[in-house]
């Protein structure tokens, strides 16, 4: 088995000042191509810590790909301490040197000394030309053919520097076996009661094939994984009659594979269908809209919303009754239809989303405590809304709401397939 | 100085089905109460794995923290890992199990066997009780005075444990110094022209004190940090007096500081200033509006918007002219501007922030290729327009034309402050 360990450097990785997203783009592409990830580490900008990292990784994985720290200033120094590491010089390369120049002139931007020294790189490395950047990726061969790899970490240039360089020659340097992740997506039975419904099965699960339960608010993920494969296809297929099996131990439960989101359900639904889909979002605040529109070729279906946060906005763009919004108040039952209504109206939409609740941290009630969200759906069979508790936290609140307001136009176009 | 080590654990982690964020939050935690986090580790559900890198942290670090591994089904297998680690044998904890019974029968969860094992804990560990889960988190005391935490992976669950538990606990048992980072966002400057302008300064940084560069499209932070420090308040002092001493080289570059986020400084500004805001997006699709409602407070000046992305909605929401549409296309000046014409009126807010763009993948032109976006922001003191070419994933197009647009608005607040 081909194995690699991913090593992310960076002091505001270690001080949770960012979220370190490299690796996971990295580990998906590894395992695609049948490397193992064995380790991901993330390490300060240290020298010594560098060294001892790369050495003790390469004890149990042939590749190790090392992201961040090649910037121009004093603190990034992953560069001269991987020469150091393989004993070698430093050289200017003029191609790079060229293509910086060029760059930072295109941006004009003055090419000083601190962006002439993105252009050095050690004479033992392979440069791995960086389009979209500066800082040039490096290839390393160690003893045993072992592998280093070192690569920017802005994200956009590392991703195309591992699609373009790092992944052909791997492919070319390794005689690499499958690695199979299939996932299956389970809605309404939490992880214990599936566990004891798919237990017999789970039990006759052939040795090699291994099963991890990923459970997430309202929904459980079953993936079904089988590392080094010869016979690749084989057994994807056995996956796929494993799977089968489950279709017929808990039918009503499966909603989906991969990484299928409810969202990415209701686009491949209404985009089959030819149906279209407006949101009207209050305490949402546009994360409804966002979501759908993230994909791509959302605009087939998607014909717009309101983000109706002031009390105005849903009276004077979604035609919400004020007597209503007073008497009942602005997160109701009343509210929450009119609304989806309003925008479905005003977009022509078959469908519509509507949101109105209290996000926090202030607006609360004892009646309507913060987390309290009406939502509702307008549909060519009838509006329906019910109310929902998101939870305690703002962020958490917004996701949850816009999870279950997706979630039920999801269940309306399932039942109504019928 | 206290050093801590965060391990996750999930073969989820290591193929690239989820973002960690679990340890982004500890890392936090920790930097504040003055604990170095030395090395995150991310490996999988491995008995042998988890034993190595357990022993291995605690060579560097008093304090490990582990992550995942505690449903209830058999592919978690971090609390019997642990037992046999520290030589315990498991008992059934009451409280534990009556709470695991009642969370389960509020949702109307059957109490089997699985929910039941929830409750087993390893008898040398003291048990860290889980208010928002099933799965209570574990303190084991190792040699030394070492500690060794394992909590649940579900976010909101651990960062309950995590703030009141492990922090008040992990305070009460080391004697701690402070750890300071301060960060000073920058706009206008490259990294390596900001890096030439403050070299006479950095060069003159005393030796505890740390400068880092973080990059990021448009905007530079440099973040000054000082570890283990004794002295906190005089610390503090100086580093404020060197963010002080930017002040007079880059004064026009300085934008905010810690986290402010563009959207963040507008919320700001209007806060302050009273004001209120609007938004109609197309392409960008509703990320502007949810980037403010994201926000506590944002209710005080956001009053809603309009997510334009079907041309009648531009026309029929907005009041965009359909013949401009026609002639000058929906991606055009014309419209960008009308839009936020459009939006302002109907809310009555006093700014207003559009835009219209191609986010791809397809779409595109010779003439308006994929990542073209006509944004335009609406004011009292008139509407501007401007063009930006924002990338050429889907993804990035979204997120830089909602952070251009919004810096867009930023400058003009900043310029009519005068």
């Amino acid at each position: 088995m081909v194995k690699a360990t991913i090593i992310t450097i960076g002091d505001e990785i270690l001080i949770g000042q960012i979220v370190d997203t490299n690796s996971v783009y990295i580990a998906k592409l590894l395992n695609k191509a049948g490397i193992t990830v064995e380790e991901k580490i993330s390490i300060g900008d240290n020298a010594e810590q560098i060294e001892q990292t790369l050495k003790r990784a390469h004890l149990k994985s042939q590749i190790v790909i090392i992201t961040g720290g090649l910037g121009p200033t004093k603190d990034d120094i992953t560069k001269y301490t991987l020469a150091r590491i393989f004993n070698s010089d430093m050289r200017m390369d003029e191609a790079v040197g060229r293509h910086v120049k060029q760059m930072l002139e295109v941006r004009g931007i003055v090419y000083n000394e601190l962006n002439q020294s993105q252009a050095m790189v050690p004479t033992k490395c392979e440069v791995l030309f960086n389009y979209h950047g500066t800082a040039p990726g490096m290839w390393f061969e160690g003893e045993e053919r072992h592998i280093t790899i070192s690569l920017p970490g802005v994200p956009f240039e590392m991703e195309h520097l591992m699609e373009d360089e790092v992944m052909p020659r791997l492919m070319a340097h390794f005689a690499l076996r499958a690695n199979i992740h299939c996932t299956m997506i389970t809605a309404g039975l939490p992880e214990s009661m599936l566990a004891e419904r798919i237990a017999p099965w789970e039990d006759a699960l052939p040795p090699y094939i291994k099963l991890a339960y990923l459970p997430a608010p309202n929904v459980v993920r079953l993936r079904l994984s089988a590392y080094n494969v010869e016979d690749e296809e084989g057994v994807r297929a056995e996956i796929e009659a494993l799977f089968g099996e489950l279709n017929n131990i808990i039918p009503q439960h499966i909603v989906g594979f991969e990484e299928a989101t409810m969202q990415a359900l209701v686009h491949d639904i209404l985009t089959s269908r030819k149906k279209s889909l407006s949101t009207a979002e209050s305490c949402t605040g546009g994360a409804i809209a966002s979501r759908f529109t993230a994909m791509a070729g959302a605009s087939a279906y998607f014909q717009g919303g309101v983000v109706a946060y002031a009390n105005e906005v849903k009276v004077n763009a979604l035609g919400v009754e004020s007597s209503d919004i007073e008497r009942y108040g602005a997160v109701s039952e009343t509210v929450a239809r009119q609304m989806a209504e309003g925008v479905r109206r005003l977009t022509g939409s078959d469908y519509a989303i509507a949101t109105t609740g209290i996000a926090g941290p202030t607006g609360g009630s004892d009646e309507k405590p913060v987390g309290t969200v009406w939502m509702a759906i307008a549909t060519p069979e009838g509006t329906k809304a019910t109310l929902r508790h998101c939870g305690t936290d703002r962020g958490q609140i917004i996701n949850r709401a816009t999870a279950y307001a997706i979630e039920m136009l999801y269940h309306h176009l399932k039942e109504t397939n019928k």
